[in-house]
């Protein structure tokens, strides 16, 4: 079985993004306007995109969760985010009562710069407990490109990090769109942000004060494996534990789309830490001319491998998601 | 003969940093203190340190310029950056005038969060056209970790990149320390700085406007050449130019410090587009257990990486420091 651990609803009906405008606009009066997305309108949009690519690809299944750059954190006030976060991750539990074998539930977190991280406890609590959400996407950047909240590994954030561990549900590390027009989203805010989580991680203690927390760091880690010998240098030059010692609580997807990225991420991270996934449909959406492929069909590139083993396949395919998703059991038979 | 593009003089006598300390906390007022550096402290700092690495690891000359993370354009007001500027660019030609040979002088610019990039052209032209200066260091962040400001591909910055042309020094794309206790210096901020830089390129046409402009981005690039194929995809869905197209303008360093992260960089970037460089002494300053070398010693890795020919090791250590820094040839016999 091929689980893609990275999907979002980027193909949602229309009326989604413009009922979201209408409720950007009235912030901070109240909005009440319905939202109507019939069942045939998901089964559509799903069905001749992220299903057909599905089928098409090979792959099984999908952790499947609302857009990440549509989470926008920044818009409005809290009462925004969390209106806004109900909404999204009603879609997505819909999504999955319509294709369960294909889509498994993955929350956003009704995240606003200046609110207590303690406030996305109740989301989370509802999501997994009452609907069976299996793990959440965690934006370290509620200002969507500023940079000026806490850092996740502060103590603001350990409530929310405690549930999250106890929960047993893994943390996506996920920024939201850029609303700094230094960073583009998808190219730069997006890595930049897998990135500074990661040196957070070097930094911190988190991993001691919360030993089961499991962290997925997308887009491939960011610049992290690439930059390996740097991120272990520095540990040891501040006197910090060897970075090999967070394997334990941190893993990365395939997000990279090429092959040469993908060689170097399963030679150096190593495939007990890598988690299959595509992002689809997502940042890139166009086909690589020189393989005739979609950029962001990352199967082939860990088919191709240099030689990787079927054994080392099957952990980045299959095992290692049903090992940090403990909660995927209920939903795949394997 | 082999010329590393990318140090700085991080082993300044301590006088100095005491100096901006005071220099720093008198902001707003006059600050008339003479700073006093010897001809001997200046030898002693630097033959011990870089120019002794230089003759361990067997490379020859430098590109030698101030402390990136200390230009730290935060601090203070523009008098404040223009005066600091002045005494670390001072400095550097010290270095450069005593070992002639073996440091090559590049500036720092008198950046400060809301000065016109205007106001960087005197020093500019002064280092470069009465000192001979090869090259500059450009902080796209002038507010060291905010990213407030006009993004460097911009039209405010236009008459600073005409100027960096027309003088044929190329602009190394350098951060410097972060105040925002999000992001880690040299581990976080320093790489998204690079990839932030990439993205810009991108969306902008500055290389039409400035076809002759040569920028470097260091440290192998940010998280460029591991998303080679995220950001080919990103032009091509945006309908810009092939990103191989600004392989005119832009150029990699190979601050990069482990093997498989070098391997991947002449394998995706081409030794045509990349500059033998350590950073040294700076960013990472430990050895590494694997290797018994040091991080930061990078020859190892060029000469290691698999199948690399001795015509691409001439332009990486050479060949292409020439090409892309015209002014270099004044200095160097070969």
């Amino acid at each position: 079985m091929i689980i893609d651990i990275h999907g979002h609803y980027t193909t949602a009906p229309t009326q989604l993004r413009d009922w979201r405008l209408r409720q950007i606009e009235s912030a901070g009066t109240s909005f009440t306007e319905q939202l109507t997305i019939t069942d045939d309108e998901i089964r559509e949009t799903v069905g001749t995109k992220q299903l057909k690519n599905q089928q098409d690809r090979g792959t099984d299944v999908a952790l499947f969760s609302p857009t990440a750059g549509g989470m926008a954190h920044h818009y409005g006030d809290e009462q925004t985010s969390i209106q806004w976060t109900t909404i999204v991750n009603d879609l997505v539990y819909r999504v999955h009562k319509l294709f369960p074998e294909n889509f498994i539930p993955v929350l956003q977190l009704p995240q606003s710069p200046g609110a207590s991280p303690l406030n996305s406890i109740a989301e989370l609590e509802f999501r997994v407990k009452e609907q069976g959400f299996v793990a959440c996407n965690l934006n370290p950047d509620p200002t969507d490109g500023y940079w000026t909240e806490p850092a996740m590994t502060s103590k603001e954030w350990w409530p929310l990090l405690e549930k999250i561990e106890e929960l047993e549900v893994p943390a996506m590390i996920h920024v939201s769109m850029s609303c700094n027009p230094q960073f583009h989203g998808t190219g730069a805010h997006y890595i930049n942000g897998d990135t500074v989580a990661f040196m957070q991680f070097i930094t911190s203690q988190i991993f001691k004060d919360f030993p089961n927390l499991k962290i997925v760091i997308p887009h491939g880690g960011g610049a992290v494996p690439y930059h390996w010998g740097r991120y272990r240098g520095i540990a040891q030059d501040m006197g910090k534990p060897p970075i090999e010692e967070m394997l334990s609580n941190v893993y990365f997807d395939t997000c990279v789309y090429h092959q040469r990225g993908i060689d170097l991420l399963v030679d150096v991270i190593g495939a007990d830490n890598i988690l299959f996934a595509s992002e689809m449909i997502g940042a890139v959406r166009g086909i690589d001319q020189n393989s005739g492929r979609y950029f962001d069909d990352t199967k082939p590139y860990v088919d191709g491998v240099p030689g990787i083993t079927e054994a080392d396949k099957q952990k980045i395919f299959q095992d290692n998601a049903l090992k940090v998703y403990p909660r995927l059991k209920q939903y795949l038979k394997v």
